[in-house]
């Protein structure tokens, strides 16, 4: 089949988008006033936009603004608020995000007010919500299936396919729950870079300053939730994609323990059957970690397994809140990839404040394998397709390359070619690394890690390289979360400038000036439950230390 | 490396014999008015002569016999009886068992006998027992390392191996639990027959009548177990390893879900690292289920995660009995793979008393992929080893292969090699496979599903051939028991006779006449506690239906 012209992609993608953008009612339109500002080399900050425009309702801005899902929830689910009020506060939200950071692939507002009436119709004649997630907006990566919406995830060869015809099993399980669902967001092309970059969708921005990479590769969600478009949205993470959207922006997010949420139903840029040991998961974005809860608690109480025969059977466990001290593991990095001054004092204010509370650290880093090597083998995982199916997706179209692909890889796997007989080798050594950190949590009686989830916070557009510091926890399949906490100061910084560091990328204290800052927080495996705790923990004393 | 003179492995191997008879003391050597009688071709039945041969006292009778695991530990931790005493008696009963059908490889009697009188020592110092397996002599396939003690697995070439200087991961865990380890048991040459035969410790024969198999590759466990030389067994089950002996013999045993139990630690026949779906299991051979639930409760409730990096941190969860009519799938087998006569009896007896007990049956026979097709799969990722690691371990020796492993194999596979391609389309079919059986499960609401482990009972030496009815459960990841019940009989079997029916092996009614026959009920993913109780209601049911 001839590659067709080059003409043909651009045409398909901006009528894409122009349709797309069709979705939005006039009257949720910005005045070119703002939109003329909006720039990827602008380094703006854009949150106080979608209040301060004037668009929003203050009812609209107080429910955008104010509550946490849980909040929303128990509203709804009491009658204090309808699930249509709330479902068109985020659609008009989301609506002005998207013209700020370019966060949406699929606008589905029309659906979502007829389901929110839907869920108050429920309401209104049961006298009792439909489940645990009533009337709740949410938003979705673009990869997920929404019956009647369409799944390119930013290929332009996959603009040729029919609207979805049923809906990831997730996306089942939650609509059961009470969920509505309103936008799909945008996402990096072939979803292993840290940009939320392709050719479709275009490329989403920072709304903390517009020059700065959004993440990814759910860096859709992680701009929208930011800048509360959604107060709930569902990412995926195979090397960090829940992980990096959340640090990038300054959000909270976990990635679970695989196999536990069902992943199966949805749209993926790889050929189906991968021989990994790396196993993609989905998990939320959000602001708190007792949404995280809600929804980890909602999807493994309601059967999970029953949707996706690749969940393990394996319900919610209650788990008291923690009323000791805790033992944490601390990895302060790896010399290839130092943490850049912000997050340095980031991770040192977070291990001070929580000794300080009364836990206890205990320093990993020269006990643990090499963390360069470690995400080295992992990236071999993503390159086991003899097929290189992803590549075949985007020559299919004579689309080109998005500038970050060429910066997330590893130099010394250019020439590499994955056969079966190394293969086993890949599991034996991965098996290896395992074992140290199992040995570690055991031996020192750890209930988490605490880390960096990035050795910087957001950087420049296409500069983020390869994500060492969450990749770790996939390729362990260790449940990790992010938590926001402070944000780059020149001045405070400067005592954790280290001038013989050799930062990569490069940091640009004036660039990122204002960016937040974030640390991750590590469980132990299939423990999800527990690391929920653990995290409201952190989460409680670092808001105190702020 | 030459290959060494033929003389070499077997003089080797002749040695290695000669020092594992030695360790049996002269005064519980059968005497040969018995042993000469023993041979592969006789259709004897040995099962009564531990009692009567006089070599043990009524009280070893009794404590050997009359007991499940629950009950001796019961009877150790109140007092009532000592370690000492019972494992005494399950040393002489084993060492008897040994001379009767050739089931054990390694024996280490006084180690054991000093272990228990510590335990003995340590419940009159504590006035409490050790720990949920206080006292208990367990026996364990070849496969697993017990510190000081050889593992060959039956391969010559392994004989120079120093004696292991660590325990198998669960070896250190049922430790703590007060376990008692006395011997280790046969196994087939690679593991991967039906026929617990190899060059160093000769073949396992079937105490029901030793002309036929006694199963493998667990068998030495089936047969030592029978004969009540054992009262709980480890096994290991890849495609059906812990189920095949018990149903050759006419014990109980289940292989649980994969990562549960801890598998590391021991010897394995093939090379590590495979990337393969189907993981291999550890699981009880016993004579009740409440002894399996023992096992595994012990297991499960001793943090194995911690022992062993692959374990899946999931607790054992208290489930209650069953009190409400179950719904099993019922599989009535392949036309390739015809239930012989015996064994579609006992199946459609089992179906019909827990009919008659207000249970329901839903036949999936139509509704499932092939199931020759599903083990030819299996058998696939049995070989995805480009390196062939277990023929080197043979080739190494000059030994000759065992003849049962020319017929433990598809003719469709003679020339098939693996390619890390074709293991993307593998992991594909297997998926569609699992969903299929999941969504059976979940659409028709089915609580286990009852089938036959083997068309046959056990079989003459040699003539297994492949286990489709058991390595189902591996490639699915469904745990599953065997229960013995009912025996072959010529008259009562005859109307299950079909003229047009491709009976593979040959059905020999005379040959097995009074041979164990059995069923297999198999669970759902995780849910092994669950099946646990389903398996006592199947166990009730047909105790009193036999």
């Amino acid at each position: 089949m001839a590659t067709p012209p080059i003409a043909d992609w651009e045409t398909l993608a901006s009528s894409k988008r122009a349709q797309n953008h069709s979705k939005i009612p006039k009257e949720w339109l910005l005045p070119s006033t703002i939109t003329d500002t909006i720039s990827e080399t602008s380094s703006q900050n854009v949150l106080d936009i979608p209040t301060s425009c004037g668009l929003l309702t203050p009812q609209e801005v107080e429910l955008t603004e104010r509550y946490d899902a849980t909040d929303l929830i128990s509203k709804m689910s009491k009658g204090e608020v309808k699930s249509y009020d709330v479902t068109l506060a985020f659609c008009k939200r989301a609506a002005i995000a998207h013209q700020l950071v370019n966060c949406l692939t699929e606008i589905f507002f029309e659906e979502a007010l007829a389901r929110a009436r839907q869920c108050d119709d429920y309401i209104a004649k049961e006298g009792r919500p439909i489940g645990p997630l009533h009337g709740l907006p949410i938003s979705l990566k673009d990869s997920f299936n929404v019956k009647g919406v369409q799944t390119t995830i930013g290929f332009v060869s996959f603009l040729k396919n029919p609207p979805a015809t049923s809906n990831s099993y997730l996306v089942d399980l939650l609509f059961k729950a009470g969920a509505v669902f309103y936008v799909k967001t945008n996402l990096p092309q072939t979803m292993m870079t840290a940009d939320s970059h392709n050719n479709v969708f275009g490329r989403t921005l920072n709304p903390n300053n517009l020059s700065l990479t959004a993440g990814g590769s759910t860096g859709g969600e992680g701009a929208l939730v930011k800048l509360r478009g959604s107060v709930l949205g569902l990412t995926t993470d195979v090397a960090g994609s829940n992980r990096i959207p959340a640090l990038c922006n300054g959000i909270t997010s976990l990635k679970p323990t695989a196999s536990r949420v069902p992943f199966g139903g949805g749209v993926g840029p790889g050929r189906y059957g991968s021989p990994t040991q790396i196993l993609p998961v989905i998990g939320p974005a959000c602001h708190s970690v007792r949404d995280v809860e809600l929804f980890l608690k909602t999807v493994l109480s309601a059967k999970p397994w029953e949707f996706d025969e690749n969940v393990m059977n394996v319900p919610w466990r209650t788990v008291e809140p923690v009323t000791k001290p805790l033992r944490f593991g601390l990895i302060r990095g790896h010399p290839k990839r130092p943490l850049h001054p912000p997050i340095a004092r980031a991770l040192h204010s977070a291990a001070t404040a929580l000794k300080a509370a009364g836990h206890s650290m205990v320093l990993l880093d020269d006990k643990i394998p090499d963390l360069y090597d470690t995400a080295l083998l992992a990236w071999k995982y993503f390159l086991l397709d003899p097929k290189k199916t992803p590549v075949g997706h985007v020559n299919a179209s004579g689309e080109p390359w998005v500038p970050s692909i060429m910066n997330c890889r590893f130099e010394e796997l250019a020439d590499w070619k994955p056969t079966l007989d190394e293969l086993w080798d890949m599991n034996v050594e991965r098996a290896k690394i395992l074992r140290v950190y199992k040995d570690l949590m055991v031996e020192n009686k750890l209930d988490a890690i605490v880390m960096a989830g990035y050795q910087s916070t957001a950087v420049s557009h296409d500069t983020y390289g390869v994500p060492i510091y969450t990749v770790l926890q996939n390729i362990l399949n260790y449940p990790a979360g992010i938590i926001t906490y402070l944000k780059a100061s020149k001045q405070l910084d400067e005592p954790f400038f280290k001038a013989d560091a050799a930062y990569e990328p490069p940091y640009p204290p004036d660039l990122i000036e204002g960016a937040p800052g974030a640390v991750q927080v590590v469980g132990r495996p299939m423990q999800d439950e527990e690391l929920v705790e653990i995290m409201k923990v952190v989460e409680d004393v670092l808001k105190k230390a702020s």
